[in-house]
């Protein structure tokens, strides 16, 4: 067969894998946004038949045929470098895999989801006790899933792969320990400042239906395209992409807390405009997607703190906002309102916490997730070490386990590893800020005066439009000049935070 | 292998398949209920990939080996009666499709969705020779596919097959000519009374989101689940249906046409019904749908004509419908709406047709489509003749193809023999109500106390229950103790119009 032959069948093996993939994403949309409730057991039988489906093509024999004939040194230098990295991601994956015996995964998806189910009794019953039979069994499925590939050291290292490809522990290390060393004290001055901003405005009652106005609203304002996607409201927000084309947000609406449902609007937005900007060319392929969790947070985060939390975005939208509100922001200064809807202190609880503490509750669990996997940390020390490690972050130590290590579901999903990506992203955001800066000096002005396009712009020229074409390092390194910087992030967060506090 | 293996094989192949199609099911909800226009195109290809699969595995050779070991007579004894159903109902895909070169369907399918499109444009200039070519094209695919399964004379009863398994021209020119023979004067004396319904308050404003809270709560009250279930609104409503846990249905909301929308909703509820009653045990299997258009449609039509334009459903919601109503509906009496609904007269268009004259837009088709077919009548001649039997059956003539027969869609589609299941429906379900009161003699009774769920369990227990396990005929004969016989609709709609117009 001719190489292009071959390269046009392997194309079309892999395009019905993304369409099979697409059709998973629209049952899971489907079953977050309003699927009736009677539906859903046979619903996740056909989730179950096409990931089966999904996981036979992509480690198939005819798949092997196409990575070897395509990873050939003679053949590589004929491919474009669109199909040179389609093959490396095929071969990931299916590395990734086949050796892993197909009993072997079914018994861990089903403890997935045994472990999210009895999660939910843990932590309503703040008994950490229940969960932590399948948090044991959850590692060891990590850890020999991992020594299938033959990794028997710095085992941590091929978690962090699979979210931030390139990043390892050890730079990590490097770039959290700057940071912290820099937030911790900050966060202190700021518990001390005897200028506390006034946020009670924020949680008096804004009516829903003018919330889910603003929110269309604000989403059209960032250049979210609704003839490529749409809002619908569910219990936690979400972005979910079918394809470039249809790339979907979703939101809560609260009516005492408007500003959580305008900032997390305004996140999830940020997380499609990458999809949707992302090249039509990449449709089919494994690359049509966000190269990363770690450079998909960064664009959630840029619009969420970056813009969302900015005096530039609001001194434009404030008297919008006025209008949609019913009459709580009267008499209060646009200077009020930002100081209010940046105030700081430390909490328990990560998906609550502002902007200037959150990276320090990511590495509570990045420290654990280490210590879990490269050191000699047992499950049944995980609630202890989190105490610790919260007060010694941030001075606080929850009153019990609710509130401390059985917050979040991604432990028991089998989501080690993803935490880091979370601070990473909001580290590339401030990275990207601070290179943004050099093209539109004048950014708060632009901003300002509502023209976030030329924002969005420069994001989709510089990270979107190569979805996975370009790996997550490659694409920090050509848009800032540098690998993973926390300065930009601690000037930002100084600066800001002083200026708030009045430091 | 034992004989239990190979059912266990067989059934849980053709498992897949049906997720298969529960995967597309829910693609088409929702290209139809609201996904962004731009990802409409690769959308389509995700039906594309999941139909093909669909195709294949219900060709393949794998499935011959069950087809062939399952209808082995020394087998089939052991067959549990659902498995041999399944089996059947297997075989027959497998005989429709088997034939058809792949190629030739691809080309097929391409060729429906273009003439669908060119469809749209021959309707909106009113031309019919933009799209004769693509209907003489697909008529001739339809006789080529039924040759291939070596069937040269007869032939549209081979499409009749398709939607009314069992039923023939003959059985249906009979029906037919029966119905006809007393409609056509029925229509004649309605247009000659002195006595016509004023129905003006009908086409007053009927505020949108009242007519949605109406459409909820008389789905309710019909017995419609909205745990496995949901309603939303489309240009033109449907029903469609993922899981029985999970049957949706859509409707049109029209301010100044408010019982069009009502009872199109009751229609589309009574569908609903019918899929939502199907026994859980047939999840899975191809028996898992209604078993036929005709007997489909017989249960959205007993609840949109002889439940929702009843005087005894009405007389228990009139009261609610004027709290709903704006004032619309103040001193005209329950007599007074009642005749309203039910006014009757020739028109145009199918779909806006009232009950009475419906049957005899069903019959022009019938004869046209059934002279294409078995006749030597030719595409080109269609306006002429469908222009011809307008006059004939309902005495009028469309001044253009647009209100003539360029008026549906099913032709453009592919559905040939689609048609006459609408009318067979409505015999049908006259049947079914005759039979019904016998077991419920105080049926108006019932029906004027809101104990909707009494004639519901009757459709149930008779009907939804079986899904496809027993074929129509079969079902209308247990149910009736006859086969079709349009008697019943006549006695209905005579004793109905003379009462309204006092004939």
């Amino acid at each position: 067969m001719m190489i292009t032959d071959v390269v046009h069948s392997y194309k079309n093996y892999v395009k019905k894998i993304m369409d099979f993939n697409e059709a998973i994403a629209l049952a899971e949309w489907d079953m977050r946004t309003g699927a009736p409730r009677k539906g859903i057991a046979q619903r996740s039988e056909v989730v179950g038949t096409l990931s089966d489906e999904v996981f036979k093509r992509s480690t198939s024999d005819e798949m092997k045929g196409y990575i070897d004939a395509l990873t050939n040194p003679s053949v590589q230098e004929q491919l474009s470098s669109v199909t040179k990295r389609m093959v490396e991601e095929s071969q990931k994956t299916y590395d990734r895999f086949i050796h892993i015996p197909s009993e072997e995964y079914k018994a861990y998806v089903i403890l997935q989801s045994e472990a999210q189910s009895v999660w939910k009794e843990a932590k309503e019953k703040s008994d950490f006790s229940l969960l932590q039979p399948y948090l044991e069994k959850m590692v060891s499925f990590k850890r020999k899933f991992i020594e299938y590939r033959g990794i028997n050291h710095n085992q941590y290292d091929a978690l962090l792969d699979l979210y931030e490809p390139g990043l390892t522990a050890e730079t990590i290390d490097h770039v959290f320990g700057k940071l912290r060393s820099r937030l911790i004290p900050l966060v202190k001055e700021v518990i001390a400042s005897k200028n506390q901003p006034d946020s009670s405005f924020l949680t008096t009652s804004f009516p829903i239906e003018n919330q889910r106005a603003l929110c269309l609203h604000l989403l059209k304002e960032i250049g979210y395209d609704f003839d490529a996607g749409r809002l619908d409201e569910t219990e936690h927000p979400f972005e979910i992409t079918l394809n470039p084309g249809d790339v979907r947000v979703t939101t809560n609406y609260q009516e005492h807390d408007f500003i959580s449902t305008v900032l997390g609007t305004v996140h999830e937005g940020g997380h499609a405009l990458y999809e949707q900007h992302i090249s039509r060319d990449l449709v089919g392929t494994p690359l049509c997607e966000g190269t990363s969790m770690g450079i998909h947070e960064s664009q959630s985060l840029f619009f969420e703190n970056f813009i969302g939390r900015s005096k530039a975005f609001w001194s434009h939208h404030y008297s919008e906002l006025k209008r949609y509100g019913s009459g709580q922001f009267d008499g209060v200064s646009l200077d009020d309102f930002y100081r209010a809807i940046n105030t700081a202190h430390p909490s328990f609880i990560r998906t609550h916490a502002d902007e200037l503490t959150y990276p320090l509750h990511i590495m509570v669990r990045y420290d654990i997730e280490k210590a879990l996997f490269n050191g000699d940390l047992q499950v049944r020390d995980l609630p202890g070490i989190w105490n610790e490690k919260m007060k010694e972050y941030l001075g606080i130590v929850p009153a019990s386990d609710r509130e401390g290590v059985l917050q979040d579901i991604h432990w028991p999903g089998g989501d080690f590893g993803y935490f880091p990506s979370y601070a990473l992203g909001y580290v590339y955001a401030a990275q990207f800020k601070h290179a943004m800066m050099k093209d539109i000096p004048d950014f708060d002005n632009q901003v300002s005066s509502g023209n976030l396009h030329i924002v969005t712009d420069w994001l989709s020229r510089h990270i979107h439009q190569f979805g996975r074409l370009k790996k997550p390092l490659e694409i920090l390194r050509e848009a800032t000049g540098e690998g993973p910087n926390p300065d930009y992030l601690i000037q930002y967060l100084s600066a800001k935070y002083k200026d708030i506090y009045q430091l």
